[in-house]
């Protein structure tokens, strides 16, 4: 019946250019890894200081405690990409962690895991564009002055770029995030061989400060509090981890394998470069606090509200290679450039994770088009929208913000986790295979204890930052969550409402015969143009409308009609007000009275023009009246468009925008219809 | 051919309405002055204190030139009325300054005209609501300390009422007014009265103020001009004058001579007030200054900047009836309710003169529906704006705000009054009854004066004010001319495009068959709808297209498809990106392209919804498909509705905005079609 294999018409709507594209936008890991890892990468510019600055509540000597919670850290880390290695098996196809949950768990927790990344990838932004925007003050103080500006003015520059849609490649990513490690790098191995080696004594430019601490002496409960504090604090970290997990059909073949490797490379790195910082910080004296101006004494003196705490990570490139060296500049711009790169990946993972709810039904249906420009754009402008009112909010603080961030970022962990529980379970039920059988009880382990140590870490995070911030990350969780339900429950009514009735015979009552109707204003090429579409049709009755608002025009257009010789006939409505929607809505009514079992199709012609302006000097009555008609049960409304001149400039810009490629393209490989989850094909 | 004498549908498309309407709506003299009358009576709130204050530039001294500025005020009122009565009589239509200027002196003066009334409009707002303010504030000087907020807060609540509607009647206007001219007479009359029978001494409160002249002894020339600057200033007593001649088919018949005679009563009233105020001012020693900080001196030092300058009236009622009296409170409240109601007259003035542009196509073409609600609310926010810009750049002084206001007026005096002139002159040259003859050169001697006069204090009033604001007066005219310019100019080259060429034979090549595409995306109502309409317009061929964005969707539509046994074949489109209009537009295409003489005919199934976020979740991805194929040549686009139960909702709203009605139709008459100018009819 249908006409699938009909080959040249495949060609002309586009198969072609997926094949064609294939090939040029897979990933070799060597890049795979710079497009993947500037996010969780960059997190090392502030995760470090972050644990610092919370131990340091309880003074100075809390410090010594700062390797154990590294070492927390690296386990984690390591779970984390463990487990993860076993998602990107389970789901080559770039499922993520909504698909994941949602596949595993039910639709509740995929919400769930959805809202969480969403307000994740608002704080991605806000985070990642503070904490650049910090590491480039540190060498350029002019900018930490004015922080919130900078940062909202990065924010708005990244928006723009992604708007307008500049093209990426792996090079852009690879660059800054190559320099970046490899200045992570340098700086660890110059500063142990100075320290080490020549027996250097590096000093942090807040060396000889002194801490008063907030509470001195703590012990027991309160310690253990403060401890978990600031290993919640490290697990800023591990932000951006599942990256990896969106992106394995980016990867060259075998792709599952590649992707679990460049995670397992990314993790290494990850914990080396913030192990290597923390005991760079530790061996340079570095001096953090969470309320500087007043904790941070020099000489017996607070150093006051002018006092402005530069990153850890830019404090020990000053120590190791000296305080304005070309090297501590060139390490805090391919920071703050990761940073921002990390940015960047939220606005795109935001609008395609939108595409995935919309083709859930849980956001309005037209975003489901992946890469649709304006689905994009929406998409960008509420990303853009809700970092820059949290950035403004918070004052671009980064310390302040990673309260929030990093909730969202354990509540998928956790779901994510136990769902891959739940597959292994699924899978095991029916494998027989002994070897995969094996392979998969060791991957259920893996996952448990990852989803057992993310849930403990969740509820660490929550129980110590809830009242620091984390209750605004979960309110907007509820908020997106809430919007979603109602979205979904909308369409699934509408889907109720709608659905067909089985059997032939149908409540419906259907239109025996159809009666024309065309619109006319004057008699000039586009009513011509309708009334010869609308002979074509053959309905059962055809006549010509028109409604009298000038008498002077209407007995010329009655003269020109009857001297034409149009064999149509002409009716023409009264219209005392000079109104043309009411008169043809009340015919049309008394034309359905007349005979209920008719459908009336109204034709009208229009003019298409190119410029936004002509339009709000053409079509308005039609519009209007197509608006008002559409609510008139029977009712079809057809227009006949004609093409003025000016179109031709709105052709080409859409034309234009036709061509137009989404950014993140590179991230996300070649475009790949998402296989149904199972609790559908099931 | 028409059916136009199709009686019982004429009655069910609102004839009845109209002759329901007519006897109700038409206003006795009673009424009509009030209502007429706010804006003008309104005027000599202001104009006597703006020559006082003019006057003062020369210092006190020149206070008693002012007895004569109110004598040539007087005499250029009684041209000005007796200009207006031969209007009158001359067009019952109310066709107001726009018609007499285009019919008689062609396009470009009634575009002139037009420019300046629609200017006049924003400023009869800001200065009417300004000066009601003011007078307000001498009574309750909470208001005048917060002036302008206070002035945008009165604009915005009459903008609302306006928008949301609010239905007038005669006894709205009628109280205010008379309560307004009752004060004022008793006023006068009491004032008289303690001044020449009891002999009392009564004093303003600014009395014993000094004034310090800017300009020393003043002489010749300087004076002279000077005392023309007092006189311009004056002669914002004239504004609104022209109202009446709008309205002549809301009076009661003899139309025109019941309209000259309220016409000459306002006069009257007019000017005597204006006379009384500036005589009671004389008496009661008022002081006022342009700059009354600097210029006025108490006790030999400046009043200062905290100094509030009263208007001229309220000062005066304070002399006469006592400093807080019940009679001056509500002289004082009477005139700002005067004020804002002539405030509100042009509320109705401007969509309705934007209406009858828009009929001759200077405007965008959909506001020439009278009373239209849309056309309506586009206009009164487009005139808040312009007022409340106004407001807030002056500080809402009126004095200031007169600068600017009386420039278009005697632009439209000026014009209107030479049409005239014209107008009589070709009447004269076909009537051939001399008792006709005599009373039209009278007429016509009367209009020439009134164009003479008006003319030199038109020039009078630019030369002496143009760097006072005038000139932004003119700027804002030159403004809407350019637009109404280039808005006529467009709709013109769209008529020539656009134009019908004569004789049977076309260069369009008319399409000989038509091929329909029913666009479906799952089998429920909506389609099965659009499927049955499609059937019934007896296309040539007739096919389902869907496009695949999602394989097992598909797969189940084509299943469900076939288990039906739906006799239409169904083409599926691939789309790899998950695009809908792409891959549709170009389908349509590759039929145009296979056959180029056919139409083709697409056709969309379309969910009609009541709420304005419904719609964000519906026929999104239709209404683009739309848009796209509106610029594809060939093709017509159909909307087949289907109405959800939500949309019940949109429907009642619409009911509800039908029977809506504009406000100022008390002072427009019934409806009535405006005769066609005679420059088109000739």
């Amino acid at each position: 019946m249908s006409k699938l294999t009909d080959v040249p018409k495949r060609i002309l709507i586009g198969r072609a250019l997926r094949s064609d594209r294939l090939a040029e936008t897979l990933l070799p890991k060597r890049v795979a890894l710079p497009v993947f890892a500037s996010d969780p990468l960059s997190s090392v510019a502030y995760a470090p200081g972050e644990v610092l600055l919370v131990l340091s509540i309880a003074g100075l000597s809390a410090y010594h405690f700062s390797p154990w919670i590294a070492a927390a850290v690296v386990v984690l880390m390591f779970t984390v990409v463990a487990s993860y290695r076993q998602n990107v098996r389970a789901y080559p196809s770039g499922g993520g962690d909504y698909e994941v949950a949602n596949t595993n768990l039910g639709p509740r927790a995929g919400l769930t895991v959805a809202s969480a990344l969403l307000v994740d990838y608002v704080l991605t932004v806000a985070v990642s564009i503070s904490s650049g925007i910090e590491n480039l003050g540190s060498a350029v103080p002019f900018i930490v002055e004015h922080k919130t500006l900078s940062a909202i003015a990065v924010i708005l520059l990244l928006t723009l770029m992604n708007l307008r849609g500049v093209k990426e490649s792996g090079t852009l990513f690879a660059i800054p995030t190559y320099v970046f490690v490899a200045g992570v790098f340098t700086m660890i191995a110059w500063g142990a061989f100075r320290g080490i080696v020549l027996g250097d004594e590096m000093h942090a430019p807040t060396a000889d400060l002194e801490i008063k601490p907030e509470h001195q002496g703590l012990a027991g409960f309160a310690l253990l509090f403060l401890l978990l504090r600031a290993f919640s604090s490290g697990c800023a970290a591990l932000t951006g981890v599942e990256a990896i997990s969106n992106g394995v059909p980016a990867f060259r073949k075998p792709k599952s394998r590649n992707a679990a490797n460049t995670l397992a490379l990314m993790g290494l790195l990850a914990v080396t470069m913030f192990c290597g910082i923390i005991g760079l910080a530790m061996a340079t004296d570095v001096r953090m606090a969470e309320n500087p101006a007043a904790d941070l004494v020099r000489d017996g003196v607070p150093v006051g509200a002018d006092y402005v705490q530069h990153p850890v990570i830019s404090q020990v490139a000053e120590a190791v290679f000296g305080d304005g060296s070309v090297l501590f500049v060139l390490l805090a711009a391919a920071t703050a450039l990761v940073l921002f790169l990390a940015a960047n990946t939220a606005y795109n993972g935001f609008p395609l994770l939108g595409s995935i709810l919309a083709q859930d039904r849980y956001l309005p249906r037209q975003l489901h088009t992946r890469g649709d420009r304006l689905a994009f754009s929406n998409g960008i402008v509420l990303l853009a929208g809700a970092a820059i009112l949290l950035v403004w909010v918070y004052g671009a603080d980064s310390t302040r913000l990673i309260q929030l961030y990093i909730v969202g970022v354990f509540v998928s962990f956790t779901l994510s986790q136990t769902g891959m529980v739940r597959h292994w379970n699924r899978h095991l039920r029916t494998e027989r295979d002994r070897a995969k059988r094996h392979r998969m009880m060791r991957s259920r382990a893996i996952n448990a204890f990852g989803a057992f140590f993310t849930g403990v870490v969740l509820v660490v995070v929550l129980v110590t930052k809830f009242t620091h911030g984390a209750w605004v990350a979960l309110l907007g969780m509820c908020i997106f969550f809430a919007v979603m339900s109602v979205i979904r429950r909308h369409y699934d009514r509408v889907a109720e409402e709608i659905a067909a009735p089985e059997g032939p015979s149908d409540d419906v009552v259907r239109p025996s015969r159809v009666h024309s109707v065309v619109l006319i204003s004057k008699i000039h090429r586009p009513t011509l143009r309708a009334l010869a579409y609308a002979k074509l049709m053959r309905s059962d009755t055809l006549e010509a409308l028109s409604v009298n608002v000038d008498p002077e025009e209407t007995r010329a257009l009655r003269e020109e009609w009857e001297r034409r010789g149009i064999d149509v006939p002409l009716k023409v409505l009264d219209s005392p007000y000079r109104e043309i929607t009411r008169p043809v809505i009340e015919y049309v009514k008394s034309l359905r009275k007349e005979s209920p079992r008719d459908a009336v199709s109204v034709i009208i012609p229009e003019y298409v023009v190119g410029h936004w302006y002509e339009h709000l000097l053409h079509n308005q009555s039609a519009l209007r009246l197509k608006g008002r008609l559409l609510f008139t049960p029977g009712v079809m409304v057809t227009s006949v468009p004609y093409q003025l001149q000016s179109s031709e400039v709105a052709k080409r810009r859409a034309r234009k925008q036709q061509e137009w490629n989404a950014p993140g393209a590179v991230r996300r490989g070649p475009a790949q219809d998402r296989p149904n989850d199972s609790s559908r094909s099931t």
